[in-house]
Order: structure tokens, then C-alpha cells, then sequence
């Protein structure tokens, strides 16, 4: 370990004295010397190496459900959580899950009898509060009801694309699509409002929470309503969602899709 | 992303040249110039980034279960594979595994009958068949059983680290240990063998397939074996395993514990 730091720190040096040379032959030699950006960057990159690792780890750990249930994200991975957030990463996750569910959808004889169902959740699945987020540290602070009540009601969510693109493809193939969210019946207006203007115009239903699901897990909220549509004899063939306790449980779908998200954590 | 190659081309000019210079006033200027290893790496790594953030994503997809049954990794992502698992990234993953798992081992209130139980999968969560992989692209190439037998039979297969840690502190915990197996009976003798070798030296149960198991999922094997427990009088309060098929189906753990696998998936 002292010798990998000793290499990283001698590495640096040299790395740093190598640039002073830099096109040196070519350029007049400036006196305040400017290195472009994007090396700055791979050198800090390659300083943090391990912190990235350390916290590709956490993030792991809490897309497959290894954690305890968590409150806010490591400090320490602050960075790294907002650079995935916001560079490709997210997006390029993001996009992996809808093609593996859509190819998934395409492979589904449906019964054609309009109960054959697909269930999405909401926010991180269909609609993004990454807008939110951002100014909230990307899950660095606490959870915020009354200020996430308050973006909400703005109901300028924005669509996560490639969750728009298999909804579309759902809904092509003869799904009935159902919107199964955490959000409260007293949403109901501005939710309906922010997913039309987001792109999502039709659904077979919008389940949302009422106050007999007071208290409940969102695992078991999940799970009951889940098993009414059973019970109401929809096949749940394909489930997506940003949090296991939009896919365990039970009553649970032929398939889940479980989205990414670093930012936070719903039990 | 055109605009995007030619900078990397440009980047990458720029740095090599400026190696040129590397410590040339303190050094003789050698005939021959040699780059340090490492920052070879980094520029490989700076020019595959897009490549490497695919393969992030297919394995993001994979340990979450969110692909088809798959037979062997994609192609491109050979190299992005080998380099997590011979790198650090697999060992901090099983780290942090480890740690969350012991953290809540730690946690539980044990019942202190004898029934307070933790089941263990083998290969790759115990036991690591990683020089053997090595021999066969790290899950490039389709699943040769023969092979496969050749090398388990060998018994030489290592521990996996942070797995032995973790198994010593549920054991120094109280829990029952039962190992839980997808190989065969006929490979009891060999598997003891190389358990006990590789410093697993206690458990209250080694379950294997039967013939009566065969043509079963490892979900439902693993399954039955579980209910099997249950109806002992077991309480599963820990489950570790590389495979969703360790985790999931009935009789599931309080807490499941998903250890890192991107080379091969067991239905």
C-alpha cells in the first residue's frame, strides 16, 4: 500500500515536470504554464484510481441490494456519484436495461386478451429528478420531503429517453402499462400533468399511494397492488423499476428490470 | 464523436511527444524510449473509454439480472473483463460484499438453538476458479463441463479472501454453516478436499446434486434444499452467493448477499 502511494506520488511527479517541456520546442515557453484540461483531469483520475474503485464498490454493492438501507451516499464518493450522474454512465446504463427489456418484450407471446401487463414505477424509471437532485448534492443530503414536494408540484420532470423508448415499444407490442408509484393520491394532477408533458400519454392505470398505504414498506405497497392486478387476472409479464422494492416482494413480475440509480435508497 | 476522436488522436499526440522529454535534462536521452507501463495503460484507457463504459453497463446489467440467460461475455468486453478481475475492481467488490455481510452478521440476534443458520454457495463465492478461467478467456468461451471436471478434480482451486474472513466471523458468531453446491455428489470427495485445503474447515451440512437433481434450475434445486431447511427447523438468515439463482425462487434468506461473477451465469 506506502508502496503503491510512493509510485502514484513519484509518478506524478514526473508526469507533472514531464509537461513543462510540453511542445516546449514548438511554442514560445509560457510563463504561467497552462496544461490542457482533459490531462488535468486523467492525472486526477489516475491519483483517485483507488477512491474510484473503492467507490465503483459501494455502487455494486448498492445496485444489487448488498447494503443495509441506506440514507445518503458516501461522502467520500460525492464525486465520483456526480460525474457517473452526469457523464455516460448513467445514460449508457440507463440504455442497456430498456434494450434488454425491450428485446425481452418482443420475445413474449402475448394472450391478446388486454391482460397481458406491464408495470413501471415512476420517478427514476419514467420521469427524472436529476434536475432536483443537483441541487441537493446528488443524494449527499438527507432526504427532503417538503423541498422534494415542492419540485414535484413543478411537474417539469423530464423523461428518462430510454425508459420513454420501451414504454413506446411496450405499448406497441399490446401491453397494458401500468404506473405503479410511491408518490401520494394528493399528486395525482401534477403527475399526470408532468408524465403527458414528458411524452408519456396513455396508461391503462396510475396507481398511486393512499392513506390506508400509510406506513407500509414500498415492498409490501408494491406487492399488494401487484397481487390485486393478479388477482384482477392481468399477467405481469415485464416490471421496471429503480429500487428492489419496486420488484421483490412478492406477486412479482415474469421479469424485472432494475434501473440504476446511485442517488438513493427506498425500502 | 468525430470531433471526439480527433481530440483523443490529437491528446494522444501531444503526449507522446511530450514523453519525449521525460526527465531528459536529468537522464542521458536513451536510444531506445521506454514509457512507463503505467501511463501506457492510462492512454489505452483514455482512447477506450466509450468501449469501457459499454462493458460498465453490460456488467451493471449482468449483476443486477437484468439480461437474458447468457452463454458467454460479449466479445468486446474481453479485455475490460480480464482487467477487472485480475485488477482491483473484483477483489474490492468482494470486499465490500464481505464487509456488509459481516456488518450484518454481526447485527442479527442470534436464537442460540443451533438453527441460526448461514448458507454458502461454493464456486465463486467460496472458492475462486479464476486460474482456470484464465486458461479459458475469463468467460469468453461456452462452458466445456469436461473441462471444468478436469480442474475440479484437481482440488486446487483457492479461497476467495474476503470470503474465508466473512465465513470465519458468522462461524465465531454461532451461525450454522451449510454449503449449498451446484456440483455434483461424485465430486463430495474432492470438494471436501479442497474446502478443507483452502481453509474452510467446518460446516454442519455440504449439500451437492443428486441424480434425483438433475435437469432441475440451480433456482429451484436451491430452493428446495433451502425449504428442506426450513422445514428442519432452520432459520436462513444469511445467504452468500455469486448467482441470482443462489438467491432468488422460495425459502429465500432474510438477507441475500450477491457477490461479483461477470464470467459466466447459471440459470
Amino acid at each position: 500500500m506506502v508502496f503503491l502511494r510512493l509510485f502514484l506520488v513519484f509518478s506524478l511527479f514526473s508526469i507533472a515536470f514531464s509537461f513543462e517541456h510540453l511542445n516546449s520546442h514548438l511554442l514560445p515557453r509560457p510563463l504561467i504554464l497552462e496544461y490542457p484540461e482533459k490531462i488535468d483531469t486523467q492525472l486526477k483520475g489516475f491519483e483517485d484510481d483507488e477512491l474510484r474503485l473503492r467507490c465503483s464498490s459501494w455502487r455494486f454493492a448498492a445496485e444489487t441490494n448488498n447494503l443495509s438501507p441506506w440514507k445518503t451516499i458516501p461522502e467520500e464518493c460525492a464525486s465520483y456519484v456526480k460525474e457517473y450522474l452526469i457523464g455516460r454512465g448513467y445514460i449508457f446504463d440507463l440504455e442497456t436495461v430498456s434494450n434488454e427489456a425491450g428485446a425481452y418484450a418482443k420475445s413474449v407471446e402475448l394472450n391478446g386478451d388486454g391482460k397481458d401487463a406491464w408495470v413501471f414505477d415512476i420517478d427514476e424509471t419514467l420521469l427524472s429528478n436529476l434536475p432536483y437532485y443537483a441541487e441537493h448534492g446528488y443524494g449527499l443530503e438527507v432526504f427532503d420531503h417538503v423541498e422534494f414536494d415542492k419540485w414535484i408540484e413543478k411537474a417539469v420532470a423530464p423523461a428518462l429517453k430510454p425508459s420513454l423508448k420501451l414504454y413506446e415499444e411496450v405499448l406497441g407490442l399490446g401491453f397494458k402499462v401500468i404506473f405503479l408509484t410511491g408518490r401520494s393520491e394528493r399528486h395525482r394532477t401534477v403527475t399526470v400533468e408532468n408524465l403527458i408533458n414528458a411524452g408519456f400519454r396513455e396508461w391503462h392505470q396510475l396507481i398511486l399511494r393512499t392513506p390506508g398505504d400509510d406506513g407500509k414498506t414500498a415492498t409490501i405497497y408494491k406487492s399488494e397492488k401487484r397481487n390485486e392486478m393478479a388477482k384482477e387476472g392481468y399477467r405481469i409479464l415485464g416490471n421496471s423499476g429503480d429500487q428492489w422494492s419496486d420488484l421483490l416482494g412478492y406477486s412479482t413480475s415474469v421479469r424485472s428490470f432494475k434501473l440504476p440509480n446511485p442517488m438513493y435508497y427506498i425500502p
